[in-house]
């Protein structure tokens, strides 16, 4: 068992064990290598730019707010808070919230809330139409994905918001065709995901045909480098072990379950992988070639820093000589992607993160959120009802406690469902269960509703177009003003 | 459109436009015809029998603690109470319930609830173990089925206890082939059915390859020919028009989903049944060779009282010829097997039920009760979660207020989900789910729960296996003490 359950950072800021990601004697020796070092190098840039460029954005609000609190008296408040308000992050400003400022006091709260909300629709609608994490290379990894025997790539990372980017950024994968449904401690429902599977394969059966090719369902638990009995899993207690395990066991429960309910043994592989969220590197638990993971054999990316694809490969196959030929090429894929990340947190952040713990911006539940594919950005809990959801709405709100509550703001939720517009009542339906899960919402917390601790917006949007999401309500009047203009 | 909407009970009780249901002239003719006589004969003896030994073990709890009550302060109260509890109902009394009897006051509503579960509990166990109500020709309809080109037959009834008989008596048809999924109003979730659709789909097509059969989806709705104004269906205002048309707009709605998310515009059939549930006489409304339903158009079992076989066929043929030839062929045997049910009601209660309105024994919520095949004995509710299926549950407790609470006795709740055990930790999350809805149940209601007005209990059953289901949990402590044993 090599869970690093008490590795403690070092003077250095660097976690213990974390070699150089450069080694010296590794040199690109191919062309083909040049290219790659290139594109990489390339890709890191331009998705470190959107990062930063998002990030900015939601950073902006508090400052922005702080600033105009001191000027909440003068005469010209409203008009010139207003204006700055737009020119700062190009919304519209709530001017009712604004115009009553001077009678009683500003309401920071509502007015952070507002414009957190603002932002955010501003960035989804952005991501719909500029596509900024477009992947270069959907198509290829769907065919790579083949090659290695699998038809498609679902993973359930933890709601935490630390694990956000796991697709695009950690694993550099396309979000395009890679399916997320996160869940607290990525201990994901089974029935729920036994449906949706169900939905998969006759989709594919129809299309194609019947074919070797397995489903692969991936569960991302995460662990911290850093400050790890803290900075750790909360749904596990900050335990990497018992984060592991349940990883494990939800692995194993689904495809038995599929085993059970459908006569299929080999429909279903699956792959454990842990993130260090202090730094994004990866450990997988490959399968063997009977689909058995064992918890104590783990291929760490860190181990690989400075090899080529060929010496990757080598030592996957090495380190899980058990496993199937596809699982170790795919594997020593995403070591090789991880390796990319790895580059990026580097050249940032040196490479360890500056927000080792929580700094989400806004609490995300429902179905959809495809677009939100960076860290820390947002608290994720894929659901359908608060009822069976709320172990992972009580973490998200545990986490905003600290991060909001105690300076006094409230907690951003967007509840959002998504919906196909082909399919008749589709966009009703989203919208009455968007409303449902809002109603739900306050009845579960009324005392933080009571004290305005808790501002929530719905949200829906039509997948098959490129329009911006649709504010369907909200709790804040400022905004519920702007839906009945 | 020809919808009873203002139809009243004639002088004799008997509602207008009823026919007798034997026309003079007609007559058994065939050898095959004298065997089927015989057949209806025996089937109608044993399903009565069946309906009339489990309703009177529900309603002899009533008199039973009614007659209880008048003793409860005699010295040897509680001995000679669990005597006659164990002598009248068959089943272990409440000991500390009754010895508690003597120091304050026999609790009626407890004792009531925990009697009417131990019979809930004692008659599922039955059914389970005996299959009083095996159908004598589940392959033979499942070959029929298929000749008409479907291979599946999935109703959605109204949750309406009057509707609980539909599958087994009203249409003669085997539940251990034909799935059902209740919602009031008959208005069901699309994206649910949705996904079961996907499931059935699937394991048909791994199972048997692809073939050009569809699956069929009916609703049911239902409206009363006596006093319709009130007794028809709640959830749509007994307005008959309404009902009938939330249905169509139900199945519509799923055949476009199916349409939309799978490319299949033929994958799904739909067919809309209307239930008199005042004599259990259906009406059909037929789909057009293109799949059209259109309202107006319906053929009424009561028109075909007296006829053949080759009659029944021969009047579907004409009053639906646009529909196709396997629909046709289903509806007119739909129609003879209502024939057989119109014939139960009549020599039993001269071809119009006593209990016109409500007078279902419980509500159960959840997923399972296949056994509840009788009428007015349960008011389902198909759900997963409170927070989705809140409107049923408003519906039926509404019901019960009349019902139960008018009289002084709680409205008892069973919650059930059943499980596949041989899916590993299916058991364990039947079970959480169970207690998760029994939380959200006393949280939505919590002014009748802290009047005692809604006992419940959780229940779960293995469906591999024919032990007696499991009883989880319970918010009357003479349950839960037996629980604890």
């Amino acid at each position: 068992m090599i869970m690093q359950r008490h590795t403690r950072s070092t003077p250095q800021g660097l976690p213990e064990g974390r070699a150089p990601l450069r080694r010296p004697g590794a040199r690109s020796v191919h062309l083909d290598a040049v290219t790659l070092e290139c594109d990489v190098t390339h890709e890191n840039q331009r998705l470190g730019a959107y990062e930063t460029r998002i990030k900015a954005a939601f950073d902006q609000v508090i400052p922005l707010v702080r600033q105009l609190v001191s000027r909440q008296f003068e005469a010209d408040f409203a008009e010139s808070a207003a204006e700055e308000i737009r020119a700062v992050l190009g919304c519209e400003p709530p001017y009712a919230l604004l115009q009553h400022a001077w009678t009683g006091q500003l309401d920071v709260k509502a007015l952070v809330s507002h414009l957190t909300f603002a932002v955010y629709l501003q960035f989804v609608t952005d991501a719909i139409q500029a596509r900024p994490l477009a992947h270069p290379a959907c198509e290829a990894f769907q065919r790579f994905l083949t090659e290695c025997g699998y038809h498609r790539f679902d993973i359930t990372p933890c709601a935490d918001g630390r694990m956000a980017h796991v697709i695009r950024y950690v694993l550099r994968l396309p979000a395009e065709l890679v399916r997320r449904k996160a869940y607290a401690g990525a201990v994901f429902d089974i029935e729920d995901n036994l449906a949706k599977w169900a939905e998969v394969e006759l989709m594919r059966t129809q299309e194609s045909g019947p074919s070797a090719t397995q489903y692969l369902k991936v569960v991302a638990y995460h662990v911290s480098s850093v400050d790890c009995e803290t900075e750790g899993c909360a749904a596990h207690g900050s335990d990497d072990q018992k984060a592991a395990q349940a990883g494990l066991d939800a692995l194993d429960g689904f495809k038995k379950a599929v085993a059970q309910t459908f006569h299929q043994d080999q429909a279903v592989e699956g792959l454990l992988i842990g993130v260090d969220t202090a730094t994004d590197a990866i450990r997988l638990h490959l399968p063997d070639a009977n689909g058995v993971i064992a918890l104590d054999t783990q291929i760490r990316a860190l181990d690989c820093v400075g090899m080529d694809r060929t010496a990757i490969q080598a030592h996957v196959e090495t380190q899980a000589s058990h496993a199937a030929p596809g699982m170790q090429k795919l594997a020593a894929r995403l070591i090789e992607h991880n390796l990319e990340q790895l580059r990026y947190v580097e050249s940032r952040h040196a490479g360890v993160y500056p927000d080792i713990g929580h700094a989400e911006r806004f609490i995300g539940i429902g179905v959809g959120f495809d677009e939100i594919q960076l860290r820390n950005l947002m608290y994720f809990g894929y659901l359908h009802t608060v009822e069976e959801g709320a172990a992972d709405i009580d973490v998200g709100l545990k986490i905003f406690k600290g991060l909001n509550q105690s300076r006094g703001l409230a907690t951003p939720v967007v509840i959002r469902f998504d919906y196909y517009g082909s399919i008749p009542g589709a966009r009703a339906r989203a919208a009455k269960r968007a409303a449902r899960v809002a109603q739900a919402l306050s009845a579960r917390y009324p005392d933080q509703f009571a004290r305005a601790e808790i501002h929530y917006i719905q949200v829906s949007r039509d997948l098959e177009t490129r329009e911006p999401p649709e504010l369907l309500g909200s709790n804040l009047p400022s905004l519920i003003e702007e839906i009945g203009e």
